[in-house]
């Protein structure tokens, strides 16, 4: 399975000793970095570039290429090396490594278009890299490999071992993941440090082919990969032993030279043979399937009826499975809760598409951003709660930039007796403060319908949150809802306040409106549907002509529908005076009534806060 | 090993049958919760609670007990069905479960004496069982016990792998996992079904004495757990295959039957045998060391000049050092960046109370949490952006409502060079929505070191956010720092606005205030160091007197400074014209001071903004 022979052992020996000049070169420039873990790996990568990596440097985008992540994403002066080995940078843009505007940054991302997730959070290429390779056995239906290079410290990261699981389940015979066992973590040994059959062992235990070998035998490496590309129904695991720094005596396995250049890098350029030039060209891309034309459809909605009583998120599963119809390119992930989340309405109508991830909430996020990655269009579904578990995913995410679809379901303490552990009360102040997220809470059946339709098409991260319990439709179902908008569903010239609620707390709000309407109490009411980003427009409009602003939201006073109202006033313009009801303390169980009274942000409590609200108004103008 | 042979085996099947009928009663009495998977696991808790649980119910705080973790927590059923055959609830309040104001929750949380940590969140039990088993051989030098039994579809989060991970390496002989591997989630058939082998493998790999047994057949239950509790120099895993509904069988081991109370109960509980009422008492604790007294002393705590330049990760290394020797009950744990986090410092004056959690976020906090409900006092610390790793973990941690401190370093995007994966940038908004939480937010050397030592006594999740830079030092070293105070740096009678800052961003302000001054614009500068509380009458004062507001933060603009700022205002009265400043979009690599300039929250941009605030005024007033 070997592409390439052009390299003999000697030339690979001189390739990754030219991978550790060059790596050493940019730390040296740029004055910090990691040269040391990136002269472990240096001659895996060699053999990897020059014998075995299908791959169009010129054409990044070409659907046969394999696939790159390097998980050790601290190591990118060697990834740079590589690409100028490749031809794809010269040496003027490697020595940019660090600086600012630089393509070169200290962890790898997308900006480069080579890379196609940002790395630099340990224990995340490999959970990316089976979203990949699941793209390319059951999506792309293409030949592509997917190689995951991976230190040994991360190796301590659950998800990795969520990946792990998952890949020897999918049978993922495509996926290699090199393991460089150097030794050194940051601070000092690993935990198994040389024990290349601690790995091993653990990673045979879940299925995966394993082999060990010495990382710096070049014919050792060429063979495994070799082995990796020809083993068929389960997924390669090759264990490296390395050391860290390997080639220059004052840092080779030595303590205390992590993530920092070396102390003399003329003398280690010159311990390594002197700076080289070769130019190696990989392998040329798989033939691969020309991806079919994927014209995005109109979904064909399900219609309901104003008064039907339907959960949010059974809107959501079936406007799921709606789209899917209609959209080729969307899938749906299922973190094993899909009769929960209603993903299960996808399933049914579209099981190609649908990848259950079982409750590995990490590998949920992980395999749809290397789905994302690879041009699909996914939806990942689980409780609210439990998308706080992939946090960091969500949050690298962002960094690689991929468009992404994240669900949450049973939002708030109106779920009821089930208690907190599984109450969504923090999704929203983690979901906004993702860069370029859109945030989304629907209200009602129709809303939820066409705001997972609008979500296909948005870029970056996209959180919709639904409710557990079923919800009256408000909305007729030609209604639009633009992200960035908001519907006023009561208003009047006689408003003295403004009510501004979303999901389950609009329902609230409205009977809270009718209560005081009867008591000669006119409030408007706010469907803030778009909590990021918020309807700036409409809210400043409501404060002028009210006067006051009350946010009630099933989720904490921190960080969600009341930030986001307060920040549609943060431009220095005058603010209208602010309440804000919201989840404090800890609920217990109880029923979905019960809690929202307890919390506060029930109907009587809406009505309560408005009349003080007003009563104040009147002696303090 | 056994305790206890009162039982005997028809006895111990009969305590098993009581046990579903109670946990069937239960679930039929709320109308909700998990019968079926309490029926499962309901031999191994006869067992274990009639032959191997030392345990004093009427004394739960008894140093001497075991501790027995319910990582299923949706189980709760089960469990509270043992509380009564312990005696330690009657029927009555048995059948009070999942009602408002019941301590009975859908979960289990420690509003129950004899709960210790709050479960529901699956893979959180053996995380914080193995913080349990750790302070037991090397905190409390005590002999119990620490019992998890978890379900089989939570063995595919990645948390669980860490924690495997962890026990085998510290040769946790005195942790038992019981995995119920009743075959069958939430939404059908596991991952691996009935396949014992498949777990038992995976846990051998990675060092644990494994055994494999009929979940049902309880001569078998009670000689595992005797072998487990037999077993010297590492943890013993029981793998038991059962069946969900076990002995009703039009329930038993069929889909469909998860997390709903019996179609019939009457029916069921006669099919059980009927109703009983054995009372069992548990093996008695065993003779634990008394807790040493432990009255806290006042820590000598570093002295700093000013105009030293410290970086507040530094100082809050050193002082918690000193912490560690003024305090015996203080612990830390480290995720293999303690060089970085300069948690070192402790580990080098306190090795016998450092904890080196390795690369794994989850089991550094998990740990934590289990250290803490033993009533030690754990800092736990790693960079501010991979503790979004561990967010459900805090999360949990809150509703369990331990004391509990995290470190986060190397925030914001002054960090330089390294990039956006190693920024903490969400942290603020992450810690500010746990419930009960404290956020502090120092900017100088002294200042962290105070901020320190007041965290240890306070109560529920206190985060702290350190920089990874020099900053100079500002205050003198007999400065105090209340929680829920701020400091007026800068200011004057003239001040036409108000600068609140935390952090770097204090000097940034400060910086700013100096330009502006020349200018003949005077503004006041806030440092507002505690973030939650913030410190709403000094905010209120400068509105009040300046007019307007204007947060500088090295943060997301969402959730952070300036949102707690915008919620000092939220109760109603008039707001101040607000302005933030944060961080916006992913920023690449550069230098600190490029990165600051980049996100417009330096001192240059800090000016720009009051000048136009200033500016804007004039115009409108």
């Amino acid at each position: 399975m070997r592409v390439s022979t052009a390299q003999n052992d000697e030339q690979l020996a001189e390739l990754g000793q030219q991978l550790r000049v060059d790596a050493v070169r940019a730390a040296d420039a740029a004055g910090s970095g990691h040269p040391t873990s990136s002269m472990s790996a240096a001659d895996i990568a060699a053999v990897l570039l020059a014998r075995h990596l299908h791959y169009d440097f010129d054409r990044p985008e070409h659907p046969g290429n394999d696939r790159l992540v390097l998980s050790k994403g601290h190591a990118s002066p060697l990834l740079y090396a590589l690409y100028r080995a490749a031809g794809a940078i010269d040496t003027a843009e490697m020595l940019t490594f660090r600086t600012r505007d630089s393509r070169l940054e200290g962890h790898p991302t997308p900006r480069l278009p080579w890379v196609d997730v940002a790395t630099g959070s340990l224990g995340q290429g490999l959970p990316v890299g089976v979203g990949m390779a699941l793209a390319g056995k059951r999506l792309d239906h293409a030949p592509y490999r997917v190689w995951v290079l991976c230190g040994d410290s991360e190796m301590a990261e659950g998800s990795v071992w969520e990946a792990v699981e998952h890949a020897a389940y999918e049978h993922l015979d495509n996926l290699t993941l090199i393991v460089d066992v150097n030794r050194l973590g940051q601070r000092g040994p690993t935990r198994h440090g040389r024990d290349l059959e601690a790995y091993a062992r653990r990673l045979e235990a879940f299925g995966w082919h394993t082999l060990r070998i010495d990382g710096h035998d070049t014919a050792a490496i060429d063979a495994a990969l070799a082995d990796a590309a020809a083993t068929t129904g389960r997924p390669t695991a090759v264990v490296a032993g390395t050391a860290k720094g390997r080639g220059v005596a004052a840092v080779e396995d030595q303590e205390g030279r992590h993530g920092k250049p070396l102390p003399d890098a003329e003398e280690a350029v010159a311990e390594l043979g002197g700076v080289r030039d070769a130019r190696i060209t990989a392998a040329p891309p798989h033939e691969a399937p020309r991806r079919p034309a994927r014209t995005p459809g109109t979904p064909d909605l399900p219609r309901y009826e104003e008064g039907d009583e339907v959960a949010t998120r059974t809107a959501y599963g079936r406007a799921l499975a709606a789209l899917g119809a209609a959209r080729p390119d969307v899938v749906v992930l299922d973190a094993e809760v899909g009769d929960s989340t209603r993903a299960e309405y996808f399933e049914k109508e579209h099981p190609d598409r649908y990848f259950q991830c079982y409750i590995a909430e990490q590998q949920l996020v992980g395999a749809a951003v290397g789905m994302a990655a690879r041009g699909w269009n996914p939806y990942a579904c689980t409780f609210a709660a439990f998308l706080t578990r992939a946090h960091d995913f969500v949050r690298m995410a962002a960094v690689s930039g991929v468009p992404l679809k994240l669900a949450g379901s049973h939002a708030g303490v109106s779920i009821g007796e089930d208690g907190p552990s599984q109450m969504g009360l923090e999704d929203l102040a983690m979901f906004r403060a993702v860069p370029g997220s859109t945030v989304l809470y629907p209200c009602d059946a129709p809303q939820t319908a066409r705001l997972v339709a609008a979500a296909a098409d948005l870029p970056g991260i996209v959180y919709l949150r639904t409710t557990r319990s079923d919800t009256p439709v408000l909305y007729g179902p030609d209604e639009e809802f633009p992200v960035g908008g908001s519907k006023v569903l009561h208003s009047s010239s006689r408003d003295r306040a403004t009510v501004v609620a979303a999901g389950i707390t609009v329902h609230e709000s409205l009977e809270a409106a009718r209560i005081l309407e009867r008591e000669g109490i006119s409030v408007r009411v706010v469907d803030a549907y778009s909590v990021k980003p918020v309807d700036t427009a409409t809210l400043q409009r409501a404060a002028d002509e009210t006067g006051c602003l009350i946010t009630v939201e099933d989720h904490r006073l921190e960080g969600g529908l009341g930030d986001a109202v307060a920040e549609a006033f943060a431009d220095g313009r005058p603010v209208p005076r602010l309440v804000r009801l919201g989840v404090r303390g800890v609920p217990g169980s109880a029923t979905g009534a019960e809690q929202l009274h307890a919390a506060g942000i029930d109907a009587e409590s809406v009505a309560a806060a408005v009349r003080l609200l007003v009563a104040e108004a009147m002696v303090s103008p």
